[in-house]
């Protein structure tokens, strides 16, 4: 991969103004009102990938938000790879929180700072842009598909149906995904496993109204104590969740690998110095990064009912909520998973109140092993523009259309990607460094040489 | 008193008309925004107070929102009834579950539609009107103060000082306040005790900023998941609050007592289908008159964090946040109660999390004697207009400044009220029947009448 880096050196401007221009969509995919923008951020999409050297490249419709699809293929027989990443962003609340606009890029100290910079937008185009390296100079050694969705942040809902749909055109050896992150900027690491997900919201009712909290307060239930009852008894003492066969799928991790992944290196003293927090916080017998890593969790992502303004109301509520997930890991199934916790939850709300799960998304867990092909690449282009073996780590988080493409495409993703813990993706003021951005583009292109190789 | 009900039929539709202009001024003293609308709410009283027949009116300062005085002296001689209500009135949210607009008042099904249609605007200006027609028949048989305030909805803070600093203009025999209610249409009762409240916003902490549920969740605390075990762990078992202390000072209620109160007609199925709810739930070893009239409670009148908005965000927040109160009964000491629950609920966070706790607002608890002049001149007036002899009752709901009056000015409260259970005070479709408001006109008069004599 002669001159990558002049390359690089010489288009930087460019790169990054029209990654601002696809930032500058607000391309939410939880909020209804962005419909119009998924839209534009997608035909933009299309445009870039045209531009960047693709042979022909579509906004394709789905079931919900569209899929940008491009490709170039030079030779049948030469591998194929196909490239996946997200246009969706997630919400911006609490909007008093970013210190810049978060649709509005900015550059300072070196990172760009907006909603998307990392989370996928950065980290997506990278891809483009590493594509558009190799089609300009002539070096691309493989075909290329593309495929951008956008409803990543929502759970790839309508994603699903759409590779089954297109099994043919989405055919590849290896699916190349960005979206993950690395230790730190001098550790690189390959995400070799990933947590699953599945989420519900829940509504407890008490009285068919709002109730005056002094005449009827001690006599009727109020639906935010039972909730937060209801909730409580989700985590036993030991912070191992309480539902019942919960943990009877999950896969038993050996004494040698978890000695191995030990050695990945880890400081909890800074970390917690970075979060600000005294004590860290779970389940029992596992370290931090077993915790995130090997073992699955139960979170409360959001929770509202009664009086949430100015001011002291005293009331009773009618209605109370909570959205709850879990980060779930191999060989759990979030099919499963989800009718377990709602028949549980359902069992445990007393007579007094009404409760309704509505199960929102899920996603399987998935595990990259090391021995394949595409994960050596990956190792050996990581290495040459690194100078050190990446480690191979287990992240805490999920994208489920991973474990999707498996079991419907039948093909394995690699997970390269190049952001960082701090980047505070899905929180006010994400940021990207430049650096990773242009250490993404520069790298890229290497997986693509070994594993044509 | 001749000739009252001729009276309020000849003026009925002005006095709804002149109601109707004070709910139309949305007096809300939780909202700051609402500031201005506290000075035209108070002015308007006062017009309403010179044209009703005071001597003098006028719009007095106090630390915050403004006090509305009235008098007529006729004679000092004469026993002097001390008239207290209040102009401000309760936010309005949740906004789409009215079936009218709060400020704009609409008579339908005999009833006056509004926030503050009963409380405390409705009960309050039937005092007005009930002075009115004592004045314009020349039957007032006492002086007459008014004292119409501005804040109760928010703890009365600046009325405790107020008093403190007009004592001798405040000087009574009693202060008659209409601002309960009674059992029914046709079961007329008097409150003859009231719950003090205490009042605390908690805010819990985690990670110095929201974090992604996936990277960091099962490793991490949740502020939400915490804050749900801190509230879950203020009830046991049976419903007692486990706050240390809490109990101490709780007045204990004879067998006697408990017995005589069991006979105010009460139909606990009716209760339940009124609510729409399966089962009441309270303290064990009390019913639910009891568990609302004699014994403390503790409620989370509104909760708040992470993702409320529409879509399954992934997050895990980095605060959560409660409004908590409680209602207290005599004996209890609410400064006393303040700090132990402080004390108490920073005492059972656990290391991971940071807690703070505000202490929003407070008030004593309250009892009537049933053998004082002032309660025994209640009993008659409304056996007068009602045709039977009103049962004595003791309120759930709070007056904190009724304590108040008692310990700064050394006068007796009398809580003859004329609302009912189903008029939605503090809640959407607040309303008011037309019935209880033109009674309510009816029976003053004999109050002061008997109380006179």
């Amino acid at each position: 991969m002669n001159d990558v880096k002049a390359y690089i050196e010489a288009n930087k401007d460019r790169f990054l103004d029209e990654l601002f221009q696809l930032i500058r969509i607000p391309s939410i995919s939880a909020e209804s009102e962005h419909k119009p923008d998924m839209v534009r951020c997608a035909e933009q999409w299309k445009e870039f990938l045209l531009q960047a050297g693709c042979d022909k490249a579509e906004v394709m419709p789905s079931a919900g938000n569209p899929v940008v699809f491009g490709q170039k293929i030079i030779d049948p027989a030469k591998p194929t790879v196909l490239v996946y990443g997200h246009y969706d962003v997630m919400p911006v609340a609490p909007l008093e929180l970013w210190r810049t606009s978060p649709f509005e890029p900015v550059i300072k100290d070196g990172k760009i700072w907006a909603r998307g910079a990392d989370d996928d937008k950065g980290q997506s185009f990278m891809q483009a842009k590493a594509f558009e390296f190799m089609v300009r100079t002539n070096q691309l050694p493989c075909n290329v598909k593309f495929m951008i969705e956008g409803e990543e942040e929502i759970g790839s809902g309508s994603l699903y149906g759409f590779c089954e749909e297109h099994k043919e055109l989405l055919k590849s050896d290896v699916i190349l995904v960005c979206d993950t992150s690395m230790i730190a900027p001098d550790v690189p690491s390959i995400t070799s496993g990933l947590r699953g997900l599945c989420y519900w919201e829940v509504e407890v009712t008490g009285a068919n109204h709002d109730l005056h909290s002094g005449i009827y307060g001690g006599a009727v239930a109020n639906p935010i104590n039972i909730l937060c009852k209801m909730i409580a008894g989700l985590h036993d003492e030991d912070n191992h969740i309480t539902i019942p066969g919960f943990y009877d799928d999950v896969l038993v991790i050996s004494d040698e690998e978890r000695a191995l992944m030990a050695q990945a290196p880890f400081n909890e003293e800074a970390y917690k110095k970075e979060l600000d927090i005294k004590a860290v916080h779970g389940e029992k017998g596992y370290t931090t990064k077993e915790r995130t890593g090997i073992r699955p969790c139960l979170d409360i992502c959001g929770i509202w009912g009664g009086h949430t303004g100015e001011g002291s109301k005293t009331v009773l509520p009618s209605k109370a909520y909570a959205k709850i997930s879990t980060r779930l890991v191999a060989n759990q199934d979030y099919n499963k998973i989800s009718e377990l916790f709602q028949r549980y939850f359902e069992s445990i709300a007393p007579e007094c109140v009404t409760v309704k799960v509505t199960p929102c998304h899920g996603g399987a867990a998935y595990v990259s092993p090391l021995e394949m092909k595409a994960y050596k690449a990956a190792e050996k282009a990581m290495e040459t523009t690194y100078g050190k073996r990446p480690i191979p780590t287990r992240s805490g988080g999920s994208i489920p259309i991973v474990a999707g493409f498996e079991k419907i495409l039948g093909t394995k993703s690699i997970l390269m990607g190049f952001g960082l813990g701090s980047d505070d993706i899905h929180a006010p003021n994400e940021n990207y460094p430049l650096e990773q951005f242009f250490k993404g583009i520069e790298t890229i292109p290497y997986f693509y040489q070994y594993f044509a190789e």
